[in-house]
């Protein structure tokens, strides 16, 4: 049973019946029936008026609205265990043609709104320093960890307050939702997000995550964003297959049922390991102290699972698992314990 | 009956089927089964050790291709109708980071030895100027001609002799080959290609070309690309569904049973309208002579086109398409003449 | 004597003079009192609101002027022989982050209305076309020939009819003023000129051009010029000698002054080889048509000039030079025909 | 009396002298006699094959230098308080496509061999992790501190052991050495350095700064260097005026006799405020302790520097002062605890 990854899932059926009844001819590139259907969709999940574009993963989309909020010459304020730091090759700085990413440490993989404010001062108002122009969270957090409407708002009084676009990295943005509760809009724009990469592969999908931009700046944003998608080779000729899989994913509400069926499970798992856990459970990542002995011992008995650095391991649920699903791997969790 | 794009086509039952027995648990990003054998399988194709990476578009391999090639001080020459150059919004300036293209004129968009060899002594040898550091042809090429092994040999020897890499845009590779009758390996490396972005989603696909790297240089290529790749977003989290596809094109030579099949349709339209045609038809591509007045008869009996300029069409047929299956057109296009 | 450039003098006596008695004390960069006053002195001189910074060389100026006018994705019009086409490695590109150059042929060097009218017809307004931007054009021009006020008007009005900004290339600048006794005004700003690179090094300067914005935009596009300025390595520790030479140089009106010694030299010539010229000459230089022999038989005599390809050669003169100082290279030129 | 910056004094008499030396007609950009000599000039002091380019500034010098050394994808080990970072608006990042900067903490702005292999071991060697390519480090450190010979060693051995090439940002390299009385090979490619920027202005330059490498990999390094030169606008005119200036610093030793000057005085300060010191005094920076009524009083007597966060100052000396030069500051200094 696979717990390296929400990758690794196969397509959620759903999904997968929305490519097939999009296998008709229809105009390319994003000019289908799909493709024109993403902003009235986004927007009523929304509720606001949403641009929204289709792209092939979680890296193009941090990194293209990245590239709408921040110039060459200015920075980017994020966690500094923010994927789009650590895991994307640099692709921002592909993407920005170089800015700065600007790392500050933070519980959970969290910025706090004093430590945003303290780095804000840092900065000389002079041309030789890199002028800070957005900050990025990721929510649910590289920690599974989710953001609460009142924490991202603060941080979007800062953003507003200082003139810097918002981004949130959403390639877990349905897991925070379910944990959550909240809307949509209580985590987004109305917190003052202006740019949402909602994640949807990790959650069902084959391929085809959406780039959203919300407020008065979003049409122009998006019409840059999709200068950029075009230039840098992810304007697909068959975009109507992305499409489907999305408008699949949020048209009925897939999307939240799969987040609540991966963190269900995640839950499960955590109570049957209460007092490893590195940090609460709120998605559907597990962050456990875990030996080298233990690891192999759960090995053996056909659980596959990242190591985390010494002495500890990341386990990843998803959309096809619930707490009855993962029922085996929580028995043998417990069994390192009292077996 | 569409004829504005092969874009247009759906996806090949074939590949529809590929897509679904890849459907299940594997690594993600290029970990799993089908992304391990693409490698043996183009080997196989083209006679001889090849790297090879899926990409999501044509326009993503060419300038991935070029930015491995070209350093962004350098050059690359063209025809000055190359796709890289007019339809992809800078793409390879923004892969090679603003590398120069060269653009050259040439009957049915083809580079000739002697064009490319008196551009390259415009340039002087000093550092004002872009040394020219890669050529880049279309095969088929934007008119829908096909480069022999010997017009790209021809090519191949200038870039041999230059110091240059050679790369070849073949959207409509498998067109080429099923018109010339030659192996894979006659028009790439045998002919001094370094370089193939090899199409698959005009035939047939849903989503994934490949990009080729042959000759010793190329696992050094394929490594750079790999970080291109990744750093560019398109390294997809569920990279075993474009893989499969691929696999599914060119294990059973799908790709040229479906390239003979649109080239058959192409020539059964270019035999009803011989006297009209701007360019000899070789893949499956016409440009036709047509009033507008023509075109808008056309298409009131429901035959979709692109406009080519004034007093012109282009017509592109497909896989799904065959001799038989365009007579309607063809019937309607014989009428405009003799109707 | 020295025809081949006029990067070959020496510096001007007062341009020497302005540097030394640039030579005390004061804040580093641009903090310090000369640079402080650079925006006022062009302003005078342009008799209108000017933003100016001073820059290391004309590719700098050039570079970062089309970098504030055109985005990455966007594409700039100029001519095939243009200075930032032909003989600056790529640093439009580079600072531009891959901009497309859109070359056009034209007598002279110079691009005419209708010329640039049919290259922006010819782009597709989608996302797979890179769109025009800027129009950048070269005055005096490369082959030495002056835009009329009025010539440069009606390329303004198409540069503004499409939103596209307007870039002059002012290295030899002075010698189009000096030759067409317009005011500075009338063929920059008047005529619709955004920003203009105003060249002094050739001119009699040692180091250090003027990149000048006009117009309601000017504000944020010098600031935007500051950042690339630094980040381009541009920002000099003791900026004051550079601004120090700049204002010798407009102050007293010694940039015309220069010019038209250069000017009336290249006059003296030109009326010694009438009958040989390629082109008309307007500023300090002139285009020869030389075979190899007549060549070595005048650098024998000590005089230093270009080949300008095949049975031609290009001859410059400069600020240090007049039709008096010229004498032996005239008669030695007269010689050719009539000795 | 200014003590805000070495960038603020005026050009040091030989130099000035030596400028005047080169006004004479010679061919362009980097053509000229002087140009020629730098290779042999440098190599001389060096005690080994140096190649050498002159640049307009240390940030153009280090940022050419890392773009030679680290592909767009890749990493470059510094410090958290580099110049490279901090003060150069993302120039490195212009410069090499979007390369990442890796900030470690250390004393003195100091790297050490431990903290860069923690960060190395931190980098899994995959493709979504920017790997390691180059460590940056400044002699003497943004804290004024050196880098012994054996501490650069111990540095080189690493970039040795995993392919990484090595910098140094040399702006008051001349400092460095004159404190630790070792030969300029010592320090550099003797410890394993393969580019330094070789700091002019500070020490009594006008513009001009030099970009020297060492090693096998020197001549293709420079080659490279030379066009991303031309390509970033700093391939001056009229390069001689640089090249004489660097010659003069170096040929005559001049640049050491200038850094012993300012280190002197430096020292001759250090004494008077011993209690004060943030940091050892070894080249020509000092950060004291100094409250906002204490900065006061001494800004009262004449005294310009820089206030370092609150409740501290930086206080640089330069070339044209000396221990006796200084004594009225160092009076004033001692005042302030015992007046």
């Amino acid at each position: 049973m696979h717990f390296f990854s929400d990758n690794a899932t196969p397509v959620c059926p759903a999904v997968m019946a929305a490519i097939a009844a999009a296998d008709r001819a229809d105009h390319g590139y994003d000019g289908d029936g799909w493709s024109a259907r993403l902003d009235g969709a986004f927007s009523d999940l929304f509720e606001t008026p949403v641009r929204a574009l289709w792209l092939a993963t979680g890296t193009a989309a941090n990194s293209i609205a990245l590239a709408t909020l921040c110039p060459p010459y200015g920075g980017v304020i994020c966690h500094e265990e923010a994927h789009i730091l650590i895991d994307e090759c640099g692709a921002p700085g592909f993407f920005t043609h170089g800015a700065t990413l600007m790392p500050l440490p933070g519980d959970g993989a969290k910025l706090t709104p004093d430590s945003v404010t303290a780095r804000l001062r840092m900065i000389r108002p002079d041309v030789h320093q890199s002028p800070a122009r957005a900050i990025s969270i990721t929510n649910a957090t590289e920690y599974g960890r989710a953001y609460t409407p009142a924490e991202v708002a603060a941080l979007g009084d800062i953003a507003k307050g200082h003139g810097l676009g918002f981004h949130m990295d959403g390639a877990r943005f349905a897991n925070a939702v379910a944990h959550l509760g909240c809307t949509p809009a209580d985590i987004t724009w109305r917190a003052g997000v202006d740019a949402l990469s909602f994640g949807c592969v990790k959650n069902g999908g084959m391929v085809g995550e959406a780039l959203l931009f919300f407020g008065d700046a979003a049409p122009a944003r998006a019409a840059d964003a999709a200068r950029w998608r075009k230039r840098s080779g992810h304007l697909f000729s068959k975009g109507r297959y992305l499409a489907a899989q999305i408008l699949a994913m949020i048209e009925g509400d897939l999307w939240l049922r799969n987040a609540h069926a991966a963190n269900g499970a995640a839950q499960a798992l955590a109570a049957s390991v209460a007092e490893r856990l590195l940090h609460p459970v709120e998605a559907n990542e597990l962050f456990v102290r875990l030996t080298a002995d233990e690891a192999a011992r759960l090995r053996a008995q056909g659980f596959d699972f990242y190591d985390w650095g010494d002495g500890a391991a990341r386990l990843v649920t998803n959309w096809s698992q619930d707490a009855q699903s993962v029922a085996p791997l929580a028995q043998a969790l417990k069994a390192l314990d009292h077996g």
